[in-house]
C-alpha cells in the first residue's frame, strides 16, 4: 500500500506531495517509454509519478483503450471534446477512488524514470508574435527610428508558418545552425550563428480538425483546441535579420523548436482564465472577444539559463489571445487538422526581468545580460542550457504546472 | 489484343498515341481510385491510359507491393533512390515487353475513368520566390520608388513555410477567402478578397528524409528529391499586402495551394536539364553549382484562364535552381521528412506574357488584362477557372508532360 500523507493537498489514495503542480486538478498528457521498454505510452502526470495512460486504459476503460495504443496523443486529440471529457472524468476518478488502487499501482511510475517523447504528431506549425511589450521591443532594436509597432499589429494577430518537422522534444540538444548573416560593414558572411537565442512562448494543440473554407470562431475555441504545451522556438538573429524581408522568418527559425512534454488540457485552466488587456483600436467583429469568456490566461513562466532565473514572462498581458489566433487563422477558411501546433510568441512582460528572450534582454546585444553568478550573456554559447518552466493557478489555491522545456546547445558541425 | 499503331512513337505493345507527352520515357506516379471502387490506388500514367500500379505490383514486382498498397506514394518516397530505380526500370520493362500484356491489360484504364487524388502526404510545405523576373516585378508593383529586389535576393533563395494542411489535390474548389485589407485611404475592411491571384510554379517532393543537424549538399539533390509536380499557390493579393511585414505573407497564402496530380521521376528530366542563368554575385560555396551538374530545368508552363492562354512561364530562367533551394533550407540544420514539398515560387519570364500571376499580368490591377474572347481581368472572378501545364523535352524529340493542376473559384462563404 503506499501510504497516504496528510501533506497530501487533494483527495485521493495516490501520494501527491503538498503543493504540487501536478495535482488532481492538473492531469496533463504527455508520451513516453519506460525503462527496458521501447513501446511508447500516453502518460498521465500526477503528483511525482506518472501514470501509463495506454495500460491503464486496458483494464478500466477498454471502450477508449485504442485511443492509447500508438503511445502518442494524436488519436486522442482527433476524438474531440466529448472525449476529452471522458478521459479526464475516467483518469481523475480512478485516482480518487482507493478501490482503483490495486489496478493502477503498478502502472505507476516515478516520473524520473521515464523518457518523454513528443507528445502528438505536429501537422502545421504556426508562430504568433502577440506580446506588445515584445513586438514592441523587437521593433526597437531591429528597426530603430520607425515606429516599433507595424500598422497592422493592433488589427490582427501576425503570424507565420514554421516548420513543423523541427518540432523536437525537450531534452533534444540544439545544434548551433550555419547560415548566411551581414556584417556591420555590409560583406555576406557564412557560418555558425552568432546570435543565437530562445523564445518562450505557449503552445495550443489542435484537437479537433475543420472543414477547408469553414472559419472557426472565438466561441467554438474549445471545440478545437485539446490543450496547451511549453515552446521554446529557437531564433538565429543574425540569419534571421538577413534573411526575413520580404517572406519572413525561415532559416533563423526551422533549425529547431523544443516543445514541453505535457500538454495540459484546457480544462484544467479553468481558474487561470483572466480578462485579456484591453485593445485599441476595437478588433474587427471575428476578433473581438468583448462578448465573449475571453482566454486571457495566467500563466507565469520562467526562464532559466544555466540554471539561473534570467526571466519570469508574464502570460497574461498577451495582447491577443489563443482564441483569437484561431479566429484568424482560420477566417480565411484555411482547414484545421488534428495536431496543428500555434504558439504565442515570444511572451515578454513591460520589465526588463520579464522579457522572453535575449535579443530582447540584451537589447539586441548592446546591453549585455549580467547573470546571477557574475557571468554575462548577451546571446547564447555553446554548452548554455536553457529550461523553461510555467505554472498557473488551479481551482481552490492549487498549482497547475506545464513541467519544463529543455534544451542545451551543442557546437555548430562544420563540415558536416 | 491491344493493336499496336504504326504511329506510335515508342516500342512497346501499348498503344500509345505519336507525341503523347506520356510516353515511356516519363511514366510520372499519381493517386486515383478506379469506377465503383473507394480503395486508392498508385498509377502511372502512360499515353491515354493509368496503370494500377498497386494492383500491378502484387502479380509482377511481389518484393515491392507493400510500397504501394497504401494507395499513394508515400511509401515508395520513403524507399530511396535505388528503390526509385528498380520501380521505374519494372514499370518501363512491363510496358515494353510483349511478354507482359496479358498480366496488365486488364490493370490499364482509361486515364479520363479515374479520380485523382493527393498523391503523396504532404510534410513541410516551403515556397522559394525564385525567378528574378517576379521578384522584380513584385518589389515595382508593391514597394514603388524602392530598389526591387531586396539585397538579400542574389545572395540566397529567399523561401518561406506555407500550410501544408491546405495543400489540395487538382480539381479542389477554392473558396475565394474573407480577411482584412487596407483601403486605398487607410480604413480596415473584412470581406472576400477582391484580387484573387494564382501562382504558376513547380513543385519538387522530397523521398528521402536528412538527419537534424546535417545539411543536404547540392550534389546529393538527387538522393533526396524523387521528382516534379506543377503546383498553383493561390494568393489573396489584397490579404497579403495588409498582413505580411514583418513576418511574411500567412492568411494570404494559406486558404489553398493546389497540386497536379501526377510527379515526375527526376529521373524523366534529364533531357531537360539546362545550364541555369549566370549569377552575380558568385554565390557562396554551399551554394556555388558552377562545379556541379546543374539543375537547371527547361520545362515550359502555360496558363490557361476560362480556356484561354494567358501567359506561357518559362521555367528554364529561374536564378536559383531546386537543387540550390534545397541545399539552402537545409545548411542550417533544418531536416527533411518524406513528403516536404517546396515549390519554385511563381514562374515569370521577361515577357509580358510570361509571367506567372495575375499581380504581374495586370500590373498590380492597374492595366487590366485582355484575353482572346474579348473580357478583362485583373484579379479572378468567381467561376473562373485556372488551369496550368507544363511540358519538357525528353530523350530523342520526345515530351515529357506533367499533367494539369486545374482549380475554380468558388463564391466567398459568407456568414459561415
Amino acid at each position: 500500500m503506499t501510504p497516504v500523507s496528510e501533506a497530501t493537498a487533494e483527495a485521493g489514495w495516490l501520494d501527491i506531495p503538498s503543493g504540487s503542480a501536478f495535482g488532481l486538478h492538473n492531469l496533463p498528457y504527455g508520451s513516453a517509454t519506460l525503462p527496458g521498454d521501447p513501446r511508447p505510452r500516453v502518460l498521465v502526470a500526477v503528483g511525482d509519478h506518472v501514470l501509463d495512460l495506454t495500460s491503464a486504459a486496458e483494464r478500466l476503460l477498454p471502450s477508449h483503450s485504442g485511443l492509447f495504443r500508438d503511445g502518442n496523443l494524436d488519436h486522442l486529440l482527433g476524438a474531440g471534446p466529448s472525449v476529452w471529457r471522458e478521459v479526464r472524468a475516467a483518469v481523475s476518478s480512478w485516482l480518487t477512488d482507493a478501490r482503483s488502487e490495486r489496478a493502477l499501482t503498478s502502472l505507476l511510475h516515478p516520473a524520473t524514470d521515464v523518457t518523454m517523447r513528443l507528445p502528438f504528431s505536429v501537422a502545421d506549425y504556426v508562430d504568433f508574435y502577440a506580446s506588445e511589450h515584445h513586438a514592441t521591443n523587437v521593433g526597437q532594436i531591429l528597426r530603430p527610428g520607425t515606429e516599433p509597432l507595424t500598422p497592422n499589429w493592433k488589427h490582427l494577430p501576425i503570424g507565420y508558418h514554421g516548420r513543423s518537422g523541427t518540432v523536437v522534444p525537450s531534452g533534444t540538444p540544439v545544434v548551433r545552425p550555419c547560415g548566411q548573416r551581414r556584417a556591420s560593414g555590409g560583406a555576406v558572411l557564412f557560418g555558425p550563428t552568432t546570435r543565437l537565442d530562445f523564445e518562450a512562448e505557449l503552445g495550443f494543440v489542435v484537437g479537433t480538425p475543420s472543414r477547408l473554407g469553414d472559419p472557426v470562431p472565438l466561441q467554438a475555441f474549445a471545440d478545437h483546441v485539446f490543450g496547451v504545451c511549453l515552446v521554446n522556438d529557437w531564433s538565429a538573429r543574425d540569419l534571421q535579420a538577413w534573411e526575413y524581408q520580404p517572406l519572413g522568418p525561415f532559416l533563423g527559425k526551422s533549425f529547431a523548436t523544443s516543445v514541453g512534454p505535457w500538454v495540459v488540457p484546457l480544462s484544467a485552466l479553468d481558474a487561470a482564465r483572466v480578462p485579456p488587456p484591453a485593445r485599441d483600436p476595437q478588433p474587427l467583429p471575428y476578433l473581438d472577444d468583448s462578448s465573449t469568456e475571453p482566454w486571457g490566461l495566467d500563466v507565469r513562466l520562467e526562464v532559466r539559463l544555466g540554471g539561473q532565473v534570467v526571466s519570469r514572462p508574464p502570460f497574461r498581458g498577451m495582447y491577443w489571445t489563443a482564441a483569437q489566433q484561431l479566429a484568424h487563422l482560420t477566417v480565411n477558411g484555411a482547414s484545421l487538422r488534428t495536431g496543428d501546433l500555434f504558439a504565442s510568441g515570444t511572451v515578454s512582460g513591460p520589465e526588463r526581468d520579464q522579457r522572453g528572450c535575449l535579443l530582447e534582454l540584451s537589447w539586441g546585444g548592446r546591453d549585455p545580460l549580467a547573470l546571477p553568478d557574475g557571468s554575462t550573456r548577451t546571446f547564447l554559447e555553446d554548452g548554455d542550457e536553457v529550461v523553461i518552466t510555467a505554472t498557473a493557478p488551479g481551482p481552490g489555491g492549487t498549482t497547475i504546472g506545464f513541467g519544463e522545456v529543455r534544451g542545451a546547445v551543442a557546437p555548430a558541425r562544420l563540415n558536416a
